[in-house]
C-alpha cells in the first residue's frame, strides 16, 4: 500500500454493541476515506465509558495515527461523553466554547423559529454541547445541534462528529470540505472488478498469486459470496494516488493478466459495470 | 449492569476498511449475544494483518475476555489469516486437523454431487481451511466450506467464524447451539421502549436523570434522531438475567416512572410495540 493517510475510526455507543442499532456510519465514512485515497487501519466500537473511550484516543495519538474521527455521544445527556473522553485522551481540559456556544443557541433559535421546537435559546444541557477539548474548533452542524469539533494533538487530528447519520454526513459534507481535500488531496481512486462464475476459490488461488505479484501497487480482494446460492465471485482491483495514467495502467494490466488465467483455466468471467461515480459524496 | 458474559468480535477483512462491504455481522452477533444476556465490550475491526489480528487476539486473552469471536478471514486464499493469527495471538502452532480435514473434503464432495462445483475432493488451497489452532475444535459449517473454530485459552474462549454472513449465522445456529447455551444460559432480556414525539432531548435530562437514579438496574438509552425530520426520539428501557419477575418489574417500574415525567413536562409520548420475539435466532 502507499503512503498514504491513516484514519482509524472509534464508534462510541452502548446502542451499537447492544446490537439495538446497525452502525452505518463506519462504512460511509470508510468509503470515503477510501475514494479519497487515504487508508482506515482501524475501526474500534466502544461502549459509553469515558475511560475506555479516552484510552482508545490515547492510543491512537500515541500510534501517531493521522486521523481519528470519532462518531456518537456529542448530545446533551450524561452518557454523551465523547467530548470529555477526547480532551481526557488529549491530556487537556474542557472549557465552554464561545463560537460553538454560539453556533448551538442559533441552531435552537432557528429550529424554534421553523415550529420544530417549543424553546429557543440555551439551558444547561444545550450548552453542554458547547464545552470543547481546550484547543479545538467547532465545525458547524447543518443538520441538528451539536457542532463536530476537530482538535490537533502532536500530529495526530480528531475530528469528533455527531452519531446521528444525516448530522454525521453534514458535517463531514459542508463544514469539512476543506479539510478533506487538504488531508487527502484530489488522491483519485481507479477501480475495476470482475464477476467470474465459480464458488470455488481455492482453484483460482495460483492465477491470483500471480496477479499479487507482477502487480504489487494494485489491490486485489476476492469476495467469496455463500456457496449453494449463485455460483459467482467478485474480483476487486483498486490502486491509489500517485500518478493516474500509470494507477489506471497497472489496474488494467492486473485485471487483463487475471482475465488470461481465469481462461486458461475455462473459468468464465466478465467485468462488473461500475457506478459512474464512486467518490463519496 | 450485571456480571454478564463478556465477548468481544475481532472483524478482519480489509474489505470493510475500505468501504466495500458493509458490516452486517457485528450486529447480527450483538443482538444475539445481547438477546442471551452476554455483553458485548468492544469490537474492532482489522485489516488482513496477521500480526495486527494476533495482537488484538492476545490483548483480548490479556485482559479475561470470557468469549471473543472473530469474523473473517478463514477461506482458501492467502489474505485469509484468520487461523493463523489466533494461534499466535494464542501462543500455540497451526496443525493439520483430521476431522475439520474430513469436514471441508465432505463439503466439497457433497457440493460436486450437487453439480454446484467441477470438482469435488481436496486440494492444498482447500485443505489450508483445516490446519486449525492446536487444541482447537472444529464446527461444522452448513451453508459453505471453511469450518468454524472454537479454541479455549486460559479462561477465554475464541471462536473464529467465516465472514460470508449465511455461513457465520448457520454455524452459530447449528453447531454452536449448545456452546451458547451453555455459556449465556437462558439469560432473557426484558425491554420496553416508548417513542416520544420531542426533538430535544435536552428537556428530558431531568427526567431521564430521575428514572436512571431510581432504577440503576435498568438500562436507558435515549436515541435521538435527526432534527427537521419527524420530531420524534425512541427511548429503550432493558434488563436482562436473573430473577425475570423482578427485572420485569424493575423494567415496568421505570417506564411508569418516566411517563409520569413526560407528562408534567406536557410531552406526548406512546410505548412502540415490540416485535413477537427479539430473541435471534
Amino acid at each position: 500500500m502507499s503512503a498514504s493517510v491513516t484514519v482509524e475510526i472509534l464508534v462510541v455507543g452502548n446502542e451499537l454493541l447492544r446490537g439495538e442499532i446497525l452502525d452505518t456510519n463506519t462504512h460511509w465514512l470508510c468509503r470515503l476515506i477510501n475514494s479519497r485515497g487515504g487508508r482506515v487501519t482501524r475501526v474500534t466500537l466502544l461502549p459509553d465509558i469515558e475511560e475506555e473511550a479516552a484510552e482508545a484516543v490515547r492510543s491512537a495519538i500515541d500510534r501517531g495515527v493521522d486521523v481519528v474521527f470519532t462518531s456518537g455521544g456529542l448530545g446533551p445527556t450524561d452518557d454523551d461523553l465523547t467530548l470529555a473522553a477526547v480532551a481526557r485522551g488529549a491530556g487537556v481540559e474542557l472549557a465552554l466554547d464561545a463560537t460553538a456556544r454560539e453556533m448551538v443557541r442559533q441552531r435552537y433559535d432557528d429550529f424554534h423559529a421553523q415550529g420544530v421546537l417549543a424553546e429557543g435559546g440555551l439551558n444547561p444541557f444545550r450548552e453542554k454541547m458547547a464545552w470543547l477539548p481546550m484547543g479545538a474548533e467547532p465545525l458547524p452542524n447543518p443538520v441538528g445541534t451539536a457542532p463536530g469539533v476537530l482538535l490537533r494533538v502532536d500530529k495526530t487530528v480528531i475530528v469528533s462528529l455527531p452519531g446521528v447519520p444525516p448530522e454525521l454526513e453534514g458535517i463531514v459534507t459542508h463544514s469539512l470540505a476543506d479539510f478533506m481535500d487538504q488531508t487527502f488531496g484530489g488522491g483519485g481512486v481507479f477501480a475495476r472488478s470482475l464477476t467470474v462464475r465459480c464458488n470455488d476459490e481455492s482453484i483460482m488461488v495460483p492465477a491470483l498469486s500471480r496477479v499479487v505479484d507482477r502487480y504489487p501497487q494494485v489491490y486485489v480482494k476476492s469476495l467469496a459470496r455463500a456457496l449453494g446460492g449463485v455460483p459467482e465471485l467478485d474480483i476487486l482491483f483498486t490502486a491509489v494516488g500517485g500518478d493516474a495514467e500509470l494507477r489506471q495502467a497497472e489496474v488494467d494490466g492486473a485485471v487483463a493478466e487475471l482475465q488470461q488465467g481465469l481462461a486458461e483455466l475455462g473459468v468464465a468471467h466478465w467485468e462488473k459495470p461500475r457506478e459512474a461515480d464512486e467518490r463519496v459524496p
